[in-house]
């Protein structure tokens, strides 16, 4: 296991400095707790507020700015950050409307981001939250109980993000991240493993001529592991399950999300989109907005997860609305 | 080798079907020769092309759209485009204002945009090429007599374009082209090697503790194999190499770009920035500008380069003109 790394100790820390170098006019660093914070927060809004294990970069210190999260907390490789990084982050960025917590369904951000409510209402500061649970791979996984949070939740930060941008009150923000939850499905596969700096050894061993369908983007276990297909094969068998599972209908507009774990070619993720759009067309399906790249990643691991976001005016509207964050960016 | 393909042969194609069914508002195929057009050419303008081996995403047709380029040729993966890919890609998009070549200095892509370039001219199209060539790893390489061109290709595009967009002469666009390719210098290393489609196998081999100083994005050798070491050390002994060549002095301000080579989590690249801007802190040199990701990578290739762009008021200008393609986007 090779990386660019210095000490292994230092991994999240050095990159999230070298990320507040890069985006210095977008976020800066809390001063005492690991936390990605909007430079110009607190703003009268409700403060949307992401965060878990590092190591799926740009998710979700990527996605702070403007139109998207108030701030990230991001815990150390593949492990939850710690209700003291959500308690201070949250007071850090909040401007007085509330707190939204947007949390991917694993049982360790789970049980942290609810201690950390608790003490922010303790606070007097009004706190909602939402637990993303997207993936139809599996229904309890390694570090889960029921489904994990992948790729929807890049989705529904983006939108939601762009609710409480425009002023909405912490009711409407939670009940359109509930509904956005409710509406999009996930699944997603490896053809390599990741290794955590820590571990200094890949997490699994898949065979030279294998894959792992339903892989988690930890590494957890998938539903099979099978010999290889093609891109078309592959694509089918993980958007049939997804579309099956809403149910995704004729004649449904969606967001088509084609994500790279980590160490996947672009070349590759396009090809995967192309066989993604004949597919859902042959079921009648229209893709009316789609994202194609790096967003939800689990270090270098090599394959892709594909989400379906099921579409309404106001979801298109609100994915429309002007974005400005270091891996996101539109209209402004 | 595992890929998310479908044929070999149909690898290229596929993906830029994908790529058109994503960004259709931005793009569009040429319908008789590979070529990625920008959907609203031609424009009154200088028409700003550039192109060659595909397997570097997004690079080059990742930057086709408002403020960078008309038109991108693709070849098949690591090979040339032909003359009549570069003749019928600038004859489709370009608006009477003459056109504009951007090569990297590759002894394939040389020959082909000389020969379109002279085909161009015999049809009374005014058309003028800038060469590439910002490496600073080696003199002569495995496909290039002198320098290869590299990373700055990307900065290159990105400031040519927006002059190109701002309505000025050819004569004017080519000068400044020649001023950045003066004024930038590259430098890249890897940790693993990427596999081309058609060939089914790693380019080369590295032993697991071992990396590649100056490593070309088509696996060409660097300088030298060196035991694994820091990435401060790493980012060290290219940016002392880049520094000394142009020379950057005391005083200087530069666009620093640290470029992934395609299966380098964004994790990494942080980390690797932050050494970076410790490094020319500590020379004087400021960093007034930056760009951190994925854009001319090798394939699934485990690495990075870092690019030094200095800049004036003029460059600073250009580079923050809005932009708006599938790879970049800003100001729009």
């Amino acid at each position: 296991m090779k990386k660019l790394i210095n000490k292994v100790d230092d991994v999240v820390v050095e990159s999230l400095a070298g990320m507040q170098a890069a985006h210095g006019d977008l976020v800066r660093l809390h001063p005492s707790v690991k936390g990605v914070l909007r430079a110009d927060a607190p703003n009268p809004k409700v403060a949307v507020i992401s965060g878990g294990g590092s190591g799926h970069e740009p998710l979700h210190g990527g996605f702070v700015g403007f139109g998207m999260l108030d701030a990230a907390c991001p815990g150390e490789v593949f492990t939850s950050p710690t209700p003291d990084q959500m308690l201070e982050a949250a007071k850090a960025v909040q401007g007085g409307k509330g707190v939204l917590f947007i949390v991917k369904n694993y049982t360790g951000d789970v049980m942290n981001f609810q201690m950390a409510a608790d003490m922010l209402a303790a606070e007097g500061i009004p706190v909602a939250q939402v637990v993303v649970n997207d993936d139809v791979a599996v229904q309890d996984s390694l570090y889960t109980a029921g489904r994990r949070g992948v790729g929807g939740t890049v989705l529904i930060e983006k939108i939601v993000g762009a609710l409480a941008e425009l002023g909405a009150p912490l009711e409407e923000v939670k009940q359109v991240c509930e509904k956005c939850n409710a509406q999009v499905r996930s699944m997603g596969m490896a053809l390599t493993s990741c290794a955590v700096p820590a571990a200094g050894k890949p997490t699994f061993e898949l065979g030279e001529d294998e894959f792992e369908l339903g892989i988690g983007i930890h590494g957890e276990p998938g539903r099979q592991r099978l010999k290889m297909k093609t891109a078309r094969e592959i694509v089918e068998s993980m958007a049939e399950v997804i579309v099956n599972d809403l149910p995704f209908q004729k004649g449904d507009e969606v967001l088509a999300f084609v994500n790279g774990m980590g160490g996947t070619p672009l070349m590759e993720l396009y090809l995967v989109y192309n066989d993604l759009v004949r597919f859902l067309n042959g079921k009648g399906i229209q893709v009316a907005r789609n994202l194609v790249g790096n967003y939800i990643t689990s270090l270098e691991m090599q394959g892709c997860s594909i989400t379906l976001l099921k579409l309404d005016s106001q979801l298109k509207a609100l994915w429309d609305y002007p974005v400005h964050t270091p891996a996101l960016r539109w209209g402004k």
